[in-house]
């Protein structure tokens, strides 16, 4: 395969350029007997949909997805889910500096060379509008975890980082994320984020940040060791969403100043006793211990344990910049350019969403799996 | 398929548990006339190999490889490579503490959730054992590397931090790495580890690190996006392999830190003029251009770009330590546990050559996803 | 997965139901730069458009075809190429006795049983219609093999029994395949089918066949054993086909009747000395041997051997038939039931455009796989 | 991926030559908790193995299965179950003839062409030891369905016409086919084709002949259409043991005979009532109808009825025989060649318990697909 496909048994693949008449997927092996409709999809859509506050790209795409197949009288049938988004604001503009030169810190060199061409609008197929279709897809996954495992399943992202500004976790507060326009779930944050956001977007300059993404409600058992761990699917589906350049889970990086005594997570036994089975098996031990905290971010041997998982991605910042960069031609000349056009100042931000999707995928993938092999 | 496998076209498929009667695995799609032999593949074993010095686990293994099919006169024939590692050290003795406790940090909890049940002798399947196949693997995937691309191909890592003590990476000395029993490239840094390390063996506790790996000599155009990025893959190689908690690329997790200006790898036309293709066909463009940094850690949108690949992984401290933890018993009762045993007082040191390996593995796979896809 | 991916490196994706809205396709894998357009695809799809003559279902679709990615600038990029074929004759009727009844040789059973509900909405997902998007990827696979081995590429198929009645190979003319509505190679035979589908159609009865495909121009070297042999491959590729109920190569199954002596295809040394190796490397050895006759079909163990490939697929009367047969409705109770509607009389005769195309993706995909492991 | 793995759920990767020092497999996927040991696999490895009669080849292996890893306890523990098996009977001997020559009918040109050499010592890769293992993970995919559908799952084949002499199918009767060295159901078929394959034998020829497999006791609702029909990839599995030249399913290739009102399997309303759900939640639907024929040998629409599963597949004759053939030397120049050595003369009989053996990996990967995405 040549890498548009992510998921084994929930499995989503994807086509369409940045300019081209449409981008859309196809989701195989969806459960059937699930309810669901373009309602359940489009909310998380319009999360991700450009030109919503100043401080994202002004493209204006109304993102509407329709559903071509896998649904009849309102509910899944187990067959592939056709999903469609047509592009609507392809700018007509003159290419002609993209065309010939290769933008630092973007796709071009790199598909020109694996290719020996490449569609130069927009970034082609290397376009973070390609992600749109995996916040439709994410939206499906999320309903089946909802309806195969439990409607208490929650997949919810923030911005912790932009730039050298963090969050301060102990105030972190769900409900704040979608109140400002940065995911941010620290309300004092907020207005210094906005500060800086204002003064790199003037500049025409662009800004790092850190995503984390959380997963409440899954059982234990997910996660196939010892190469498809549920962290390292985790990893990769975070990995491949454009600009990541780091991913961790639980402690992560921060393990490494750890002792063994600090790391461990204590476990005691739960007080409310077994777990009770949901119509899928779950769990086979039927303990519900509780663990003393959560170093392991929700996994142990690459199988989850009932814990929240919590990962963490870095996101670089926007390669597209107003001061003018040195690059070479695409015949091998020195040149300098600059990259005019829409964009985000801090990509960060509309990464939340794709980051949801990505982890609600990775978890239905799992669950089938679960159920292929341990299910009851 | 259950996770026992990895790649797509240089496909490696791992069995075994740490005290069965043997490990082993498969590699299927090894391109056929390259020279190989067991000679080829034992000194990466060795470097692995425990007991090999007071910071690493007194288990004996001689973990002598046999490969038992897919080569003939010396080379391989491009059927399957079968790779056999018979265990000799599976010292016999009292299990009941693990058989009836969930040791904390460990997978035993979770293994038993998802199976019902668990091999529990020495951590059966979820023990690091397994990852002798993995660089045994890693050897015949270097060889691919060599003949295929060319021998300049080179894949190494190094330790880089040690609980709260990195190195400096400006003294960094690639023939360091095998004067000290650390995998260090520092050597101003190694008396200080070894103080660390002593201290933390006489206590039984353990400590966290960092690893570092790099692949020189890769040719622009390897990854397959949008999913199976090369980073993306890189990533979740390294996040399979047992403790590590984070993975990055290049800057990492510090580009959320930088602006767009600093971030960028800016280009300049090459001196040395169009690079010559090899008898794969690379690279397709030619261009041989100079980039001015690599924070981008040798991929842009998910493809080599004939820069150094450069990725860093997070190791957990060891698990088994010899303090009390709190745990619950198979019933679900409390209890305390202490792991006794033989064991690696930073597992991040052994970590090294598989690390590498993984790196080896993936490389291997994408160099023949581009000639599938992309070869001349 | 969940069956609706077809190809390990040559990768077709398709989804839709009869009634919706479209049903289309993706193809993974393309390599880049080759000349591809629209154009190319409808010639096929027209070729089993349905209601052509008499003696093929009346549903009236034009099957245009729309390419939604992976084309730029007339060629393909290596991005996914997006495929939609939009429904229009959804027809507006009752669909009540198929809604409740169950037609026996149809899906509609099955599907309930496995789903727990169905589109029966024209047969939904099990309708033939899916088979005009593999048409459409037959197309684009036709031009891979056409560009990357050579123009001399040839996949042509015909029907060579009509119930009772079959061909005589000896007077096989391939042009004679389009002068008539059966894709009869033999045109003494176009009377005799005419007649006899005459009276089928005005019973409203209706009659298997018996469909041969053949492809020219393939290199040996493809195919990829143990499992995933040419022959293998082909066999599956060929059974998927809707109505198809046998599948055979070259002698086929009346090999059970020779003896090793008859059986042998023996060989000698071909006139026309070494072949030259095209861009690809084809072939490894060089030999170009003359074979005395092609039991094997073009395949040996497994390998194509670069003679003609030669399979034949049995396909059974179509299930939908006007006298009334015994069945249950979906509540278990006994009914009878009489299939109204749009069908063909004998379902043999478009299958051919269809088991072309499948063998033309079928070689696309081992071609890759080839070059992957074993190209130069 | 090169082909030596089979199934997507509960998925066979083999390895090993002809003459090399061992054969085996993993078997991934296999459901924890079921009982497995050696002796489960031994009886089918001995049905397959040679030199157990005159008719069949004189190699002498014993053929002895290791199960070394994935059984703990006398019970499957849901990780890779490694398999092995040595070769014993690597008779040394001159292999000058086969070295420099290709057999017709072999394999021997292709494996040449498409690796550029090949392990030329008894056929290497491409020889039917290979099948040894099949046999072996054969018998743990009937443990699965025996534990996870019904104790009541049969799986069983026979020989049922050796060159021109077929049985006459009324007299089929099970237990005879263990009472004679053909797996001959038909007790008055058996001094027939003793008679032949005597006369065969001494001549140094051979004969084809054709396979039947059943499956009895599979519910409905197995395969994943619109490819990975259970149909299709029954006739992939059977097509990928070596000779086999055709498959077909239920009434097959005489399908194409039948009229649309003779082909339909009518149904009526069970006696039985809805059939109780086991413990995977088959079936769905409930109903357990009575087809009043089989024409369609177990599958609708590529999904199981819950008829018996019938399909049959023809060998063509050895390709080893003692009148000498004409051929090439890997030079290219005209030769002749008489295959000595051990053979069978009818491979047919062998290839009965390969055929069991692959029908039930199909199935055992079907259950598993089914319980993914359909199961309770």
């Amino acid at each position: 395969m040549s890498g548009n496909t992510i998921g084994e048994l929930f499995r989503l693949s994807t086509f369409g350029e940045s300019h081209g008449p449409a981008i859309g997927g196809t989701i195989d092996g969806c459960p059937p007997g699930i309810k669901l409709s373009e309602a359940d999809i489009q909310p998380y859509l319009d999360k991700r949909r450009p030109g919503q506050s100043k401080f994202t790209t002004q493209r204006s795409e109304p993102d509407q997805v329709k559903i071509l197949s896998g649904v009849f009288e309102g509910k899944t049938t187990g067959t592939p889910i056709g999903l469609l988004i047509e592009n609507t604001d392809q700018r007509s503009k003159d290419y002609g500096d993209i065309k010939d030169k290769f933008r630092p810190g973007h796709a071009d060199f790199t598909y020109n060379e694996k290719y020996g061409a490449r569609d130069y609008r927009g970034g082609g197929r290397s376009s973070a509008r390609e992600t749109a279709v995996r916040v439709a897809a994410g939206a499906v996954a999320r309903r089946v975890l909802e309806d195969k495992i439990s409607k208490r399943v929650k997949i919810r992202g923030a911005l912790v980082q932009m730039g050298p500004i963090d969050i301060d976790p102990r105030r972190w507060v769900w409900t704040q994320i979608n109140k400002n326009p940065f995911f941010c779930p620290d309300a004092k944050t907020v207005p210094l984020w906005e500060e800086l956001l204002n003064k790199i977007r003037k500049t025409g300059s662009s800004t790092g940040g850190i995503v984390e993404v959380q997963a409440t409600g899954i059982p234990a058992g997910l996660g196939e060791p010892v190469f498809d761990r549920l962290d390292a699917d985790i990893a990769k589906s975070l990995m491949s969403i454009p600009a990541v350049k780091g991913v961790e889970i639980g402690a992560g990086f921060s393990a490494a100043w750890l002792t063994g005594e600090e790391n461990a997570d204590e476990i005691r036994a739960g007080q409310n006793g077994p777990t009770p089975a949901n119509h899928s098996g779950f769990p086979r031990g039927g303990l519900r211990p509780e663990f003393q905290s959560n170093n392991a971010g929700g996994t142990l041997g690459g199988i989850s344990s009932g814990q929240d998982i919590i990962a963490r991605m870095a996101v670089k910042p926007t390669s597209s910049i107003l001061t003018p960069r040195q690059t070479i031609t695409t015949k091998g000349k020195n040149a300098e350019i600059i990259t005019k056009g829409r964009h985000d100042p801090c990509v960060g931000i509309r990464a939340v969403p794709v980051a949801e999707a990505m982890l609600a995928l990775t978890l239905a993938d799992h669950f089938l799996r679960f159920k292929a092999q341990c299910g009851s």
